[in-house]
């Protein structure tokens, strides 16, 4: 037994749950021991995040327990944090034990990244955990109770920084969700405001600008303030300076504007670009044929020679190949070069209404709106089969 | 016109609204002119609050808009909050403007009494308006869900400083709405706590000792800790200092311990006991005919010499003798003596559970919290007939 070879998978999001998932179907018995190490025994839905922020769906449409993904018969879940990497010692340090492997897997998931703008660590909120959602969504009830107990104007006002995907899909849920909230509060919606700040000269920077101009239309129209090409300066607990020193009364602020790394990974030694680790052609980090590193924490370029962004998709189909090249590694095979391949963007503009690009394909609105369903549902149907399908999927 | 008297009810509490009804059935056209002034167009069943506050309920089920209680041909409504009462030039001033009266209704409501508990009127939080009752439930929400993020063992403990009829009642709707919200959170209930904190040596202080043991153990069973005979020496934004200099962390902190007559008529140069007004027989203002108090402001005297305990039921019984005084007085009629008549006292102990005096009978349990169902559904049918009953009664 102790020639087992033993890999490790750090992290279950959607880099690690598919690797996992793949090895359990290609390796044989006994060909090696895998063990899934994650800091909550569920798995969440990153991109499906946006809507529990803003309170328009339940959490629970948000995470899966992981233990319904996998077979713990061929997979051994092990709950805890990661505090280090240890490469050389070939070890992982949890906050509460140790373990050591002899194929480590890296899908820690990436960190918000505020550009070092002043105060954004400090007050602003982000999306990007359960938990981190939870506070979101409460913080903004919250907002509202206190107005209507102080009567302090920016508790009427959030300010969302980035329009990328996150930014615009968040703030396309508020603005689904503030008119109710304002009416459970007895508060006129024309008071409330959202606003929507980003440096970049457009919205979805990268996206198809037709596109992007018929997403703004219909955020506008559903009462988004856009403050397009404007950077934020600094981030308050009352409010963000904007562009030439502007100040933004708002009592919340959450922040979308960019994704790094792990911060575990730079202290484990390797050579980072924004937290990122430049991986090779298999995945695996440079001169450690042992450590696959994938998701968020991994830098790819695409053929034009700038970094694919880190989204659900790529993470999902590093994970499938993550794991045959473990198998082939084991079986002293030969690996398999990761090629990304697109299967299209939909960006959700809340209810009813999104837009996508397939292919060559630019749709738009209701099409689109089920074009994302489709993704969603797609997405539990390949980690959970119909089951899942079932229990998770929103299918109106 | 201008010789019609003219009446003015300011507060559509208990007193204000009955008031406001029974001069609708007794005055004769063209005999007065009334006008009802309320800070909000709703009136709120204050007895309901401590449901709503703990989240148990919603807040629709403790409020009914004053046009359906008032007939609008027969009493004016207007929006406004008093900031004076001037009783020597006989006028009110409303924020926004003032109004001239021949007689005042006075039902203003209380205000939180603190005993000048350092801290308490800045940190604790209390249960006497739809706002107030919001920012709770908004604010233990908050708290589990900062918890999730910065860990904080203060977040889970919930401090309600006064074991009285609101304090014991609102500690049982806790008791009920934290280990479902807990469950929403993944956070063990048991590292949930409930404090509940009196300074008098026993919890329902004057109510029935059987009865207030039954209730004790009731609530001890759903998790509830009582610190009872210890006083709260200080209120801070983290916890609170008890008997001898002991720290309790909480970032929650209820104040129930005590209710004053309403500020502005001290401030309009009437004599008070704790904000209160020692009214005559008849329902009056000293030395001024013209100015009934009735409610949470006035202050009268039982058989026995102590001061009637400021509640719903002789607050209605005072608004509707104050009505049929006013219509005395208008027609030189003897004025009506005010008799409390006690109808009996039932406290809730959460969902299936109460306690209740009736004449000499003690009632424990379910027929208890029967009765408790009973008295509400009698109140909204007192004031606004079945149809009132069948859209705010809650039956189950």
């Amino acid at each position: 037994m102790g020639n087992i070879p033993k890999i490790v998978i750090v992290g279950a999001g959607y880099g690690g749950i598919l690797t996992a998932q793949q090895l359990q179907k290609e390796l044989k018995h006994n060909e090696a021991s895998v063990t899934l190490i994650n800091r909550h025994d569920y798995h969440y839905i990153t991109t499906h995040l946006h809507m529990p922020a803003a309170g328009t769906d339940t959490i629970e449409h948000s995470r899966i327990p992981i233990a319904q993904l996998i077979d713990e018969f061929k997979v051994d879940l092990v709950k805890g944090t990661v505090k280090e990497i240890i490469p050389k010692e070939k070890k992982i340090v949890l906050e509460d034990g140790s373990l050591s492997y002899d194929y480590l897997v890296i899908g820690l998931g990436g960190e918000p990244e505020t550009f070092g703008i002043p105060g954004m660590d400090k007050f602003a909120l982000t999306i990007r955990s359960i938990n981190s959602v939870r506070l979101i969504r409460e913080h903004i009830e919250y907002q509202l109770a206190l107005y209507k107990n102080d009567g302090k104007p920016g508790r009427l006002n959030f300010v969302v920084g980035g329009a990328g995907f996150s930014g615009i899909e968040f703030v396309a849920e508020l603005a689904d969700r503030l008119p109710q909230l304002a009416k459970a509060y007895d508060i006129d919606f024309n008071r409330i405001q959202i606003i929507n700040v980003e440096a970049a000269p457009t919205a979805l920077p990268g996206f198809d600008p037709e596109l992007v101009e018929y997403a703004m239309d219909v955020l506008k129209r559903k009462g988004v303030n856009f403050r397009i090409g404007i950077p934020i300066k600094e981030c308050l607990e009352d409010g963000v300076i904007v562009g030439e020193g502007e100040k933004i009364e708002a009592c919340t602020v959450v922040w979308t504007g960019g994704i790094r790394g792990n911060g575990l990974i730079e202290k484990a030694g390797f050579e980072v670009m924004r937290g990122r680790v430049k991986i090779d052609d298999f995945l695996r980090a440079p001169d450690h044929d042992d450590i696959f590193i994938i998701g968020d924490s991994s830098l790819m370029l695409n053929p034009e020679g700038r970094p694919y962004p880190p989204t659900a998709q790529i993470a999902m189909q590093q994970g499938v190949i993550c794991a045959k090249n473990l198998v082939a590694t084991l079986r002293n095979k030969e690996l398999n070069k990761f090629v990304f391949s697109n299967k299209g963007t939909v960006a959700s503009l809340g209810k009813g209404e999104a837009v996508a690009v397939v292919g060559k394909r630019k749709i738009k609105g209701w099409v689109a709106a089920q074009l994302k369903k489709i993704v969603d549902l797609r997405y539990l149907f390949i980690i959970g089969g119909i089951p899942l399908v079932l229990k998770k999927g929103r299918f109106f």
